[in-house]
């Protein structure tokens, strides 16, 4: 069944270009034929709701779209496939191998919060040429969104205490990757994924498993070899047979520089504290405990008052902590009005059943403060900008002319989504389930 | 952030040996210096529990990991940040240079359904080399699994209408491409992800979207130019504006051989009854109705009294349904007692808190069937198998001393998981919550 003929590594493909869904391609095979592939159109990325209960979005993976779209290309193998499979016919072939976008995209940028109808990218240029990217934009912002907004509500309950992102064994490889990126953006400190590392510069750890104490003939003998290779600094996991024994071996093996010691299973709450009067009796009042089964906001906010340093989190977080996709969706809302290169914008919106209306219209966004700086409403717009709203636009110009300008270093976006969360009413920090924190207001023209 | 300097494409890493969490690496390290890295091990991989309520899982993935072990390498740039970050030492890196899976792996084929206990995956050879890949194992599986568990659901409530797989914008656009290979092993017919077109030879297909009819000035031109491109056996999509004046103008554009209409919102049920009325009594009485609105395996079901003719499945089926991830994990079962190469093995076991127990010991597994050649109970063993249930052993050998020999085309396990699941006791094609259909029974010597 692989099209190449041979066994290829399961993670390279040619361009972004293939992550696009069939019909978006025979959308340009019709357009290019029917003269209409070239009108001026803007499409926005939105969501008209945010996962039940939740308090706010935040907004990731940004940074991978501006990648995606440098990169989308539709080099000569996927052509060749592409030909075979009889997907489009030549004319439309030969359109996408000259295929560049030139276009221009705004939005919301990486970090930001955003609520049901904020506009959080808007991609113009001709139809073809933005309609070709939704697929891979929407997989990106998805994704990563719904990690980053799980993230977030974790790193509330965390407090300064650091949180591990450990997931990378409970979804695919490379939505693992992303997902470890999307939760430093969240407010998470570091990961356990080594591909993470190497392509975002994110921080990895790593502690040990079970697996690794039952190599040995005795725990002690586990914890001898792992802190003779690793240092005094490293950390033992002592739940393996018996966590009161395992701790008085750990520190009897590293002496009271043992960095820290694993919980990985049982009830955390009470170890927690049984380990950490074990610790402090043995002189090890420095050693830190890290706790990592099954953890998730509400298991973290529940250990606020137990002495624990660290969490590592890893299902949950992936996952998006019961909400592994957010809603958002990839919508025309303005298309020249004829073809002439100088015909007006008009607004169009699907109208039908079912709850899925749209509103037509390239849309602006502002969050506007009350007196005393917090959020109080997300205002969405079409038309002249209030001038009260001015100096409180969302949004910002990421490709101009096919040209990325909106690229930014990983803390950047990570710092933002701090400060845009602390903008927010203090609700937006209750884990319990409630409507958005801030209502949307639409104003027309 | 980015470590190489450059943007890069986002897909490309240089071996699947990244995909490893950093705690695999440092067990290694100090089981080098501590003399036990080689000392020959069986890893299993099982679950302790199905999603709550399912009837069954369904392995997937295994293709994949075949693909992963093979592709194990620690290149030059991954050695070169390994060092620069200091995760492991140079004996260790001199080591991993070195690394090739050389040991062996049998393990449930693909397509197999599978039960709590069930050992899906044996991996047997030296500690060091069968611990490195524990984490793209239990990504690949863990994530591939859920999904054509979905699948399998969903495509025993559709019964003999086709599925199309149209996820990818709802899913990290790499996970798109496992995932629709993964639907496929469910039961999935296609899918609108060029990309698992391209890498798995999976059909793709496609129809337009609301954006095609908005680009036109009215929705009669946006049906012309798609007939005139695509040919009259195209699907049109009638919920733009109003459906029962698009389902006229369909046919009258395209003639009574329009191939297909697509409902994409709204109340299907009543809306497929209406259009396929409509298309009768307008002579297109061959016209398909294909209905793709945010459907799931209970959705599903309550069309099947419908005039439906495909359905197009995205969100719920890329997330697993509710349940995104399985819990499969990979453990320690036994290992060589002692460093001598005829050392016989030991089982071993995490014995601890929170109803994490795991039986040790290397594992076979059987599928009970009763007089009727229906299964009855998933049989799991150490020790000898009863010559009963000598021919009804489940598991195949996929890596022999490194090399992969289970390598097979996609419609193998698809048309493997169709069997398997006719062979299983009726209650498993219910969609309501229930206990596993089988129940695993343990022999133990």
């Amino acid at each position: 069944m692989d099209v190449a003929g041979e066994p290829v590594l399961p993670v390279v493909v040619p361009s972004t270009a293939l992550f696009t869904d069939h019909y978006e391609l025979t959308m340009v095979q019709a357009a290019l034929r029917g003269g209409t592939a070239h009108r001026r159109s803007v499409f926005e990325v939105f969501t008209r709701r945010l996962p039940e209960g939740r308090r706010y979005g935040v907004v990731a993976g940004t940074g991978r779209v501006l990648d995606a779209v440098e990169n989308f290309r539709f080099e000569e193998p996927v052509l060749e496939y592409l030909r075979a499979q009889r997907v489009v016919d030549e004319p439309t072939l030969r359109w996408l191998a000259d295929y560049r976008f030139r276009g221009d995209i705004r939005g919301y940028p990486e970090g930001e919060v955003y609520f049901p109808g904020s506009p959080v990218l808007r991609v113009e240029g001709g139809f073809a040429e933005c309609v070709l990217l939704e697929t891979v934009i929407l997989s990106i912002l998805n994704h990563d969104s719904a990690v980053a907004a799980a993230a977030s509500r974790m790193a509330v309950a965390a407090g300064d205490r650091p949180l591990v992102e450990m997931g990378a064994r409970r979804t695919h490889e490379l939505s693992a990757v992303a997902a470890a990126r999307a939760a430093y953006v969240g407010g998470f400190s570091s990961t356990s994924d080594l591909a993470a590392g190497f392509r975002y510069g994110i921080p990895t750890v790593g502690t040990s498993a079970h697996a690794f104490t039952l190599l040995h003939d005795t725990e002690r003998d586990a914890f001898v070899a792992q802190v003779d290779s690793m240092g005094r600094g490293t950390t033992l996991l002592v739940d393996t047979y018996d966590v009161a024994t395992a701790v008085r071996t750990a520190v009897e093996v590293a002496g009271p520089e043992l960095g820290a010691v694993r919980i990985d299973s049982g009830d955390l709450l009470l170890l927690a504290h049984r380990v950490r009067q074990q610790l402090d009796e043995l002189g090890a009042d420095r050693t830190r405990i890290i706790v990592t089964s099954d953890l998730d906001e509400y298991a973290i906010a529940s250990l606020a008052a137990a002495p624990v340093d660290a969490y590592g989190v890893g299902t949950r977080l992936v996952t998006g902590s019961g909400h592994p996709t957010c809603s958002m969706v990839y919508k025309l809302v303005a298309r020249a009005d004829g073809d002439r290169p100088d015909a007006p914008l008009r607004p169009v919106a699907k109208k039908s059943m079912g709850g899925k209306l749209s509103v037509g219209g390239a849309k602006w966004a502002a969050r506007r403060p009350d007196a005393d700086g917090t959020a109080e409403a997300e205002v969405v717009g079409t038309g002249p900008v209030p001038p009260e709203l001015a100096g409180h636009r969302v949004g910002v110009e990421l490709v101009r002319g096919g040209r990325v300008i909106g690229r930014e270093p990983l803390d950047v976006p990570r710092d933002r989504h701090r400060r845009a969360r602390a903008a927010l009413p203090l609700s937006a920090t209750q884990l319990s389930a409630g409507d958005p924190v801030l209502a949307t207001e639409y104003v027309t023209p």
